[in-house]
């Protein structure tokens, strides 16, 4: 089980969260819990370090911001007892979860687990804290923000458990941004491939790294609220959305749907390079040097040009990556020899997402279709074997959405009352 | 080099404090430092868990409340990097600094110096959490409220210091408190012994836990300001006040003072059995109850009857004891054979120490003779050999301060200007 700072934020709700595990393990299961920071403190606790040194150092950058969990860890432990439970918190140090010596953004590598399952074996609740964890240098590491989903999966495939619970401050994964599209359903179970494209398009629910996790690991996630009544049903009865391999997803035995979710991510920025040389290596001249400054491109398209011998080339970047974009290019123009850069910010990119379209013909058609039926402009296309994106104007990315949301039948059905 | 939590409040204050640190080590030092949590940030911790559970688990209240200090080591050793100092931060299990299985009130055992030697051999200032260790059992321990000083000499003690300066809201011990005795002067130097009286009668300066293990290890201890600006001489000066064994002392060629300091408390509270049979054992009967129950009996006397056969018994304990004190003897009474109790929390305890009194007489009856010509009634008189304490009303507590300053020559000499 693992509960984010929302959740955790104060006593009150500590004690709400204390009752759920109490549940859960009152249904005759062993638990581990990882939990946050109290929501605010890690901000808090970050600029304390930038104000004292704005080049800190990682690793005592690490031994301030864990402070946060190892204080939510002590007080869920402490609540769990108030309520009768038997209960221990395990700091990272302790387990130990080992990881490698990057600090601030380590990556989590093995946990040893054998005294928190004996200790589980014998009815205690295992509380640890996330984010953290003991570096090959002796030191405390953290993972890097939003780092706990990733703990939780670790810990889940450490202790090998059946599944990991992911309480959050939504009740799951829907087919599309409820705020948006208010028909939008929620679904009982995604794969984890189709997590990831989700989640890298845009879907904040889980962080991307604890997904490719729990893919790797094979550990079942189910996505679900913490805001949750005494009585409602516990997390076995499925209440959230649950992510599992594509093997697990046909065993569920659930209803099948060609489409899964869409996606709209309004941080990608188009840029066009006019008139770029059409000889070999010309292209690459232009992505090498931003793929050396870690600039992520996306989508890109090469266009023919109007005079032979010459080409356009379009391609989206981060949004907050533009204006590096554009010097670094500037800077390459006589080697890479093209005429001038035009950049817009003001694109989304739309995915449809789902792993039935890799047995399925005319997923694309039906997009184009219905963006064209509604006089949507698509500016550039990629495709990957479970997601077609397009690139559209920004100001109308609710339309867009909305439309596909209908056209692929996600829309949920009205009561019949 | 120690700093309390009023000093960490903040990063712009613990900028002070790294830049006090910094030109001691350029002063030519190997620099170890130990920081309390920022002020309030232990009442907030300790606040949480009485809300999480007020019969909390000492392990678990351990692991939040050790949180304070990890913060602030952190921040100490990024300010200092930013000022241009090699430092790192050593949290209590890493060293590790030992500690019993008492959580929440542990006391310090074997530190593991080694590495953290070396590192400052290396140049690197090492900042060392106050407050907490390591358990024998393997978790976080917390030495109880006002540990930091404790922990600041015994990791003098563990690296061999020349000296352990703490840094205070004051600037030094005084002959008695300034607030009382506007002529009170600053004193250059102390034993240890004296320091120990002084603390036990309410000199706020310094934890008892910590003076006592400084005279154990023989670390010179140097009580001095924090608020100093950055042309203050450096600690190296002594310009607070220096508390040393006795020999040390003589070697430090000071002015000789036959009393040192004159401390006043108000927390005791006196209770008078009427009555009681004067037979063997009876005595006894009155105090060892109170002695199960940790009640800490101070003066006692024992009157001689009005009737043959009886006595009044008279003495003093803690005012927060006495509601539990006359609960006990009321219980005790047919056991002990008194007549009534009669309480008065309206006392005070004035006391006059100095290591010179041992080879002096008259030290006592000066005293008696300064107060009784300002009609000040003695209630009850104590002893040891570096200390004469009388009980007196507590109306009276400032005027017998002030006059036993002038009686035994404390008073600062006003400057010829």
């Amino acid at each position: 089980m693992k509960f984010g700072g929302t959740s955790m934020a104060g006593t009150e709700r500590i004690r709400r969260v204390a009752n759920i595990v109490r549940r859960q393990q009152a249904a005759g299961h062993e638990v581990a819990v990882v939990v946050s920071a109290m929501a605010g403190e890690t901000d808090r606790l970050v600029n304390f370090c930038r104000e004292a040194n704005p080049l800190y150092d990682p690793a005592e950058y690490d031994v301030v911001v864990a402070a946060g969990e190892q204080i939510t860890s002590g007080l869920l432990a402490l609540t769990l007892q108030a309520l009768g439970c038997k209960a221990r918190s395990w700091l990272g140090w302790q387990l130990p979860i080992h990881t490698d010596n990057a600090h601030a953004k380590t990556r989590i590598g093995e946990i040893d687990a054998g005294e928190v399952i004996a200790s589980m074996q014998a009815g205690e609740i295992a509380v640890i804290p996330g984010f953290q964890g003991l570096a090959e240098d002796g030191r405390v590491a953290t993972l890097g923000r939003g780092g706990s989903d990733t703990s939780a999966v670790a810990v889940a495939a450490a202790v090998k458990a059946d599944r990991c619970d992911i309480y959050t401050d939504v009740d799951g994964v829907y087919t599309t941004d409820p705020r948006i599209v208010a028909k939008a359903r929620k679904l009982k179970a995604v794969t984890f491939e189709e997590m990831l494209e989700l989640a890298s398009v845009g879907s904040k629910v889980l962080q991307t790294r604890s997904v490719s996790l729990a893919m790797k690991e094979k550990v079942p996630v189910q996505v679900l609220s913490s805001f949750i009544d005494d009585d409602a049903p516990l997390a076995d009865e499925l209440p959230g959305t649950l992510i599992v391999s594509e093997e697990e997803l046909e065993g569920l035995d659930m209803e099948s749907q060609l489409i899964t979710g869409i996606a709209a991510d309004k941080n990608e920025a188009k840029v066009i390079l006019t008139r770029v040389p059409d000889r070999p290596g010309a292209v690459a001249s232009v992505f090498t040097p931003l793929a050396a400054a870690n600039i992520n491109v996306d989508m890109i398209i090469q266009n023919v040009g109007r005079d032979k011998g010459e080409t356009d080339v379009t391609f989206t970047v981060p949004g907050a990556d533009l204006v590096r974009t554009q010097a670094l290019l500037e800077e390459q123009k006589p080697q890479i020899g093209f005429n001038r850069i035009i950049t817009d910010p003001k694109v989304a990119k739309i995915s449809v997402v789902g792993v039935g379209m890799r047995s399925h013909a005319g997923i694309a058609s039906t997009m184009f279709k219905a963006l064209a039926d509604r006089g949507i402009n698509i500016q550039a296309i990629s495709t990957s074997e479970i997601k077609v994106s397009v690139l559209i104007d920004e100001d109308e990315t609710e339309l867009a959405v909305r439309v596909l949301h209908t056209a692929y039948g996600l829309d949920a059905v009205e009561d019949a009352a």
